[in-house]
């Protein structure tokens, strides 16, 4: 937690002592009443905190917001509905990268029972995305859709990005060999791959495909190293 | 387990059943007698396994050697010894990545602790870098090295490489900056950082700084994002 991060309605009612937010201020950072601290509101300024008081049950804490985040990258992830393990690891590492969307589809080749997971019906997956902000010291967090079809999920896609599917089996070129001048949206299938009429509807809909490499990488790891080819490409990194 | 991998020692007895590749290959995989599989000698030939037996403790394998593997990638990485569950997944990511060395040095900012870990004193590490392989479909490792100090683990770097340390304070210029045509060796601190007299040793050795952006990332997102940089600078992704 480089920056703990608060909801709007959070921030004028004391946290309780079993927040996590609270038992890492108070035993991880050790602040006590009158330190300060980096903070942010959840989609909004960052700024600092004070700890105001320390009772038995709950911290007071009082806020002065400062400087507004800037923008998320424009880059957009579309990705095949993965095992909630990996879904998870995507969603902290996608928020921390600065992706501004990531829409995850039910791809033909994902497993039905994925879009069943507490993870989607809880509203864990938000969590995630905190975390990840929280770590790369940012308040915002992408804009996330699960459970929609890839024909919907393509149609909420922006208009003038590069669009590009990996696609370790029918790429013509490595990702590294195209070139990038504006925002881009990256497609990943689910880790058994896209079908053949999902590529026909990404190659109707303008996307060119690209590999990363003769090496098999898990999912969460051709994410990671996709952003970041286009992030450097795009001298975001 | 994309590919299961098999030390020189092992392919001439039986697996126990409590292996956990036999396991992958009898519950995951469903192999019958007679069945064959993509299997790897580590650091070695590529080829197929075929199960001989199934005994009540044991299975039996006979393998067929058909390829061997490329080289790995002209890339090295020198780290700070990070907390061992990072180092975990560092050592698979590296090895996914196909890496051909990392040398974790005891870096002044480390935790002494993070040394003694069992990850370190039991052998535990190499099992990860299999792991990384495996998945990768590859059959070699890294090369590693643990414990050395800095200007140690600099003597160990091959010669004509371009040296690149990540650092977020002090650096001029973004890692996608950097024109590379040839092979890289990347440094990055431990978590809390390079030292100052650290960073004096990096210059001297005529190393440049670089960074990856405004975001703060964990150290494994780190490697992932500058290895998969250079990789791309390369054309090797």
């Amino acid at each position: 937690m480089n920056l703990i991060l608060f909801e709007a309605s959070e921030i004028s009612i004391p946290l309780t002592r079993k927040d996590a937010r609270a038992v890492h201020l108070l035993t991880v950072l050790r602040r006590n009443v009158g330190d300060t601290f980096d903070a942010g509101l959840i989609n909004g300024a960052r700024g600092k905190g004070r700890v105001a008081a320390i009772n038995a049950d709950s911290v007071a804490l009082i806020f002065t917001w400062e400087t507004p985040s800037p923008p998320l990258d424009p880059l957009v992830l579309v990705l095949g509905l993965p095992r909630p393990q990996t879904a998870r690891k995507i969603l902290q590492e996608s928020a921390a990268l600065g992706l501004s969307a990531l829409h995850f589809f039910r791809a033909e080749k994902s497993e039905a029972s994925y879009a069943q997971s507490t993870l989607w019906s809880t509203g864990e997956w938000r969590r995630h995305l905190v975390t990840g902000a929280a770590q790369a010291f940012d308040t915002r967090l992408p804009e996330v859709t699960h459970g929609l079809s890839l024909p919907e999920a393509l149609s909420l896609l922006p208009n003038g990005h590069h669009s590009i599917a990996l696609d370790n089996y029918e790429s013509p070129q490595a990702l590294s060999a195209i070139a990038l001048d504006r925002p881009v949206t990256l497609g990943l299938g689910p880790e058994r791959g896209w079908s053949a009429s999902e590529r026909d509807l990404l190659r109707a809909r303008g996307f060119l495909f690209a590999h990363l490499g003769a090496r098999v990488l898990r999912t969460e790891t051709a994410v990671v190293a996709a952003v970041s080819i286009v992030k450097a490409r795009l001298g975001l990194m």
